[in-house]
């Protein structure tokens, strides 16, 4: 049974702060900078370029997809570390479409994180083969599904209100009409627990700065069905994705193993801090994780729909419904979000009228709900969204 | 005047060790730990997700461009940093042939990097339009340019024997046939005086883990002529591109100025890494540096040359061709390169028979190259590379 005060107190959380905020920008591990000392200074400094042997530098990638794999129910050798989750996104869809060449729709939802729409775009104009980008609302997606569907595109659980598709059922009706899924995991990958192989689910990606608090600016990881391994094609063919890439031949040959979803150099030190989160990660059993995401997300909802009448929750009431974080509107919510920041709560607006909470159970207990909502009633209480400090503009995913 | 024995003083390198591998990893600067500290606990740790506006992370890829764009003769507001090399050439890349939709063909020679002309294989292969990528050799590239020619793309400066192209003249040439032209700067930046904006090069890009001291895994830089900031398009549109990232528009309209070329989420921590390696190098005055350079690469050669006739100069002679590297071919270059690292000197190896020296005047001094070549002498005059400890396999650019 994991122990979640344990974990806690793996994190540093400063002074007087309630971060509901993880799912943005998860807190620093507190083993993450004695970690990155030995990566800069005993590695780096020291080793210089006999690093990437000695330090093992060249495997980082495949050694911490293999950790990452476990979170999201993959098997080891089908995950890889590398780059950002935009980019693992361009190799996934670039891959997908080539396996379909017949087939014009990419079919997505309103609800996907418009960064993988633009990148949906962005490879449909560079194309130029007539794809189409439809998105649709997230309800509406099965019924949408049918054999002009080349790949289904889908954020799990949704950046904004939380709500998480079926995997499994969308992924198996998408297969019924032969199309291919693109599952990205954001705001899924340490949040919810994952089942990639078992739904057979073709492609996914994710980054590990939100629920896994691997730092700003921690590599995406890139997952490929073992079937699709040795097959899919990435128009990005980079130097650590060829099959030799010590031959320093002219000509690429793609990599056998997920190593091929591989491209430039990859950081280093950003991994590291990553590893050190993982450290965590690999002691957490996801099962006794979700129940107490659960747990601290109904208990968030019932006592600020007692406390606070006048916000309006803008997630699925059901718990299966959604992932590990909460959103509530509220006309005067930005200004809200400002003044639980300046007493100490951490959570985050999205236009128009969005407040955003994420509850991480690694770090985050039922004493931390109770005075977060405290505070807010408190705030509502006051009407302090009229006060003039709280009313300047500024976000951050 | 640049004091380079103060500079020396600004890295770290270990104990016995002469270091002439910059041009594949350069070392620490001592700054840099502490850096990364601040980053880690005074930004991550303490403002969490306000440090994105806070700390400044947000504008940092376009701060930190504004201080390499000095050091490569570009304009502020020309260069951005992100991702890595090989992401960097494949957004120049697609942008300069949807400017030449016309033309099929990409030039480039057999001295480029292979992951350029990886990233050109698999641009073209996923574009399928009909392109072409022509490889010849370095000195029949003006005889091959023509009005056929969509994108000269070249990297500056070789990486196996240091060769070095004349920017000016073959841009001006390529300009001359309706090409556009897109340099690699990956063995240039900080090694070489550079001046883009003169010599109107429309895109380059280059890496900042060589000779710029950025440690392994710092981002990349990318230029863009100024004139087609506002037009060029990226296949790659990315949510940090996006004119307008925090409205969440399900549309992609690209930024105006450089940080269109922005793709996602930067590598925060490795980019801090980098600003105290350009702590050192703000100070730095260009041509005093190569003038150094010269001196030291001038040394080196005439010192092999006299001390172990055995090698064969495999970098041009003249200093004028070539950048701050010299390689030389030996039959038993690898078990020599093993030999010369186990007692202090290190340089590295590139199949079948070419050994690199990197010489870079930030912390290499005359009686470091006068110290190496010694060492190297008595190996070659000990037949060293015939004992078995020297004949294992491993390397890395």
């Amino acid at each position: 049974m994991t122990d979640f005060a344990a974990t806690k107190a793996k994190f540093h959380l400063p002074k007087g702060v309630i971060y509901l905020d993880g799912n943005s920008l998860g807190p620093l591990p507190v083993a993450a900078m004695e970690r990155a000392r030995r990566t800069i200074e005993s590695e780096w400094g020291e080793l210089l370029i006999r690093a990437w042997n000695l330090a093992g530098w060249m495997d980082q990638p495949r050694r911490v997809g293999d950790r990452i794999a476990r979170l999201i129910g993959a098997a080891p050798g089908t995950v890889v570390m590398g780059d950002t989750l935009s980019i693992k996104m361009h190799q996934t869809l670039a891959a997908a479409l080539s396996m379909r060449p017949e087939r014009k729709v990419v079919l997505s939802d309103t609800g996907n994180f418009p960064s993988d729409l633009y990148i949906a775009q962005g490879l449909i104009e560079s194309l130029d083969r007539g794809h189409v980008l439809k998105t649709v609302a997230p309800e509406a997606v099965e019924a949408e599904l049918g054999e002009h569907v080349a790949v289904l595109m889908l954020t799990h659980v949704d950046y904004g209100s939380g709500r998480m598709h079926d995997m499994a059922r969308l992924t198996q009706k998408a297969h019924a009409v032969g199309a291919l899924v693109i599952w990205d995991l954001a705001h899924s990958a340490g949040a919810v627990p994952l089942d990639l192989a078992g739904c057979k689910a073709d492609f996914a990606a994710g980054c590990t700065y939100k629920y896994l608090n691997g730092g700003p600016g921690a590599p995406a990881f890139i997952y490929l069905r073992p079937d699709h391994i040795d097959t899919a094609r990435t128009a990005l063919a980079g130097w650590l994705g060829h099959e030799a890439p010590f031959d320093f031949a002219r000509d690429y040959r793609p990599a056998r193993g997920i190593e091929r979803m591989r491209i430039g150099t990859p950081s280093v030190v950003q991994m590291s801090i990553l590893e050190a989160a993982l450290d965590i990660w690999d002691q957490i059993d996801m099962a006794a994780l979700r129940a107490r995401s659960v747990e601290l997300t109904e208990l968030f909802i019932d006592r600020v729909e007692a406390q606070c009448p006048a916000l309006k929750l803008d997630s699925p009431r059901p718990p299966a419904m959604r992932g590990s974080q909460v959103s509530f509107r509220f006309e005067h919510g930005y200004a809200v979000i400002q003044a639980l920041i300046a007493r100490g709560v951490i959570g985050d607006f999205r236009a128009p009228d969005r407040m955003r909470f994420g509850f991480a159970p690694l770090y985050t207990d039922h004493g931390d709900v109770r005075c977060a909502v405290d505070i807010l009633a408190k705030i509502l209480t006051e009407r302090a969204w009229d006060r003039p400090e709280y009313r300047k503009v500024a976000a951050v995913t």
